[in-house]
């Protein structure tokens, strides 16, 4: 058991859910420091000369006082968390394998199905800028081709790499299940709605708020 | 060492270039299959159903025939290659940092440095469409910040993970070293250039083409 682990977090953001979901999974205790993104408190000069100087959360803090180290990046701190456990698979093709999912949640992702979230369910489509509303149209398609590549892939295993869940599966559950706040209809996706379930049903599953 | 791997490749493309510089630090041997990224190569219906169903290259490809299985996503590549060798760190938050700078690279140094390289060196300015024209300031900017915090982490310690060598440096590297195909200035950040020497030292270095 880890002792000592504190996440720095807005707890509207999915990528800080996350962390709390593999915390779940993995019955380790987060100790939960909020900030408001949408108030700016994660570029305070506090924030990026103590937490992270890219100004961004989730970080993660490992111990307290002189000898705290701080981990950025969601999928990452995922990682730290769960060394050592089936969460991250033994043979070393799906370990890869399991990064490789990590790594395009991050680029082909993220960038558009959390992010048209963000824009239309935090921002609003009335406040948005010239050039948000125009990258509408190219986020809406990345974001169905996502959604429609994990349809695919799903149809033929369970999880994102074969039978068993790993770390794959939580990074990727924690934008897609709320998909819809980005205008995305998640009746399109069979299988991943079928998935999404699977990863609910998981013993010490904890649910985003 | 590893036999019967093969590099689906772009030769232009800087992604394709950090699985060859890893291989080359490793002193491993790679096969090597061009496509055109700009004529449509990587999707064919041949590509999509055998070598990568998003459609993006690099992709490994381990052995061949009925058991081949392949890798896509250039930074799980780096790792698939590099396990068990000092270019992963030996301690649990040296690796999760190391991975930190990976997410980030894919996250917040690739969509502004290698795209603005893309856009600017191989679309060209006269060929960008409205959309990609009014993205310029936010890339310029986003990549601009993103050299800027290598700079200052570089500052305290030779490598991106402390004093030794790693993936993060492989794949940082890759988009770093050619960012000047995008406009950006290495000489405006003294820190990163002294980086950049460091890991073109290294023993087996390949260079990029």
């Amino acid at each position: 058991m880890m002792d000592g682990l504190i996440l720095h977090e807005d707890p509207r953001s999915a990528n800080c859910y996350k962390i709390r979901l593999t915390a779940g999974l993995l019955g380790l205790k987060l100790e939960r420091r909020s900030y408001d993104i949408m108030k700016g408190e994660t570029r305070t000069p506090a924030f990026l000369a103590g937490v992270n100087a890219n100004g961004r959360i989730p970080v993660i803090q490992i111990g307290t006082g002189d000898g705290a180290r701080f981990l950025p990046e969601s999928d990452a701190a995922c990682w730290y968390l769960a060394e050592g456990t089936p969460l991250i698979p033994g043979s070393r093709f799906a370990r890869a394998d399991m990064l490789r999912w990590m790594f395009w949640e991050q680029y082909n992702h993220e960038p558009n199905v959390a992010t048209l979230r963000f824009w239309l369910y935090f921002v609003g489509e009335a406040k948005l800028s010239d050039l948000q509303r125009l990258q509408l149209p190219a986020k809406r398609a990345g974001g169905e081709a996502a959604l429609a590549l994990m349809d695919d892939h799903l149809a033929r295993q369970p999880f994102m790499v074969g039978d068993e869940v790993s770390l794959a599966d939580i990074v990727l559950y924690a934008y897609t299940h709320v998909c819809e706040g980005g205008g995305f209809r998640l009746r399109d996706h069979p299988n991943v709605c079928a998935w999404l379930a699977r990863v609910a049903a998981l013993p010490g599953y904890v649910a985003f708020e």
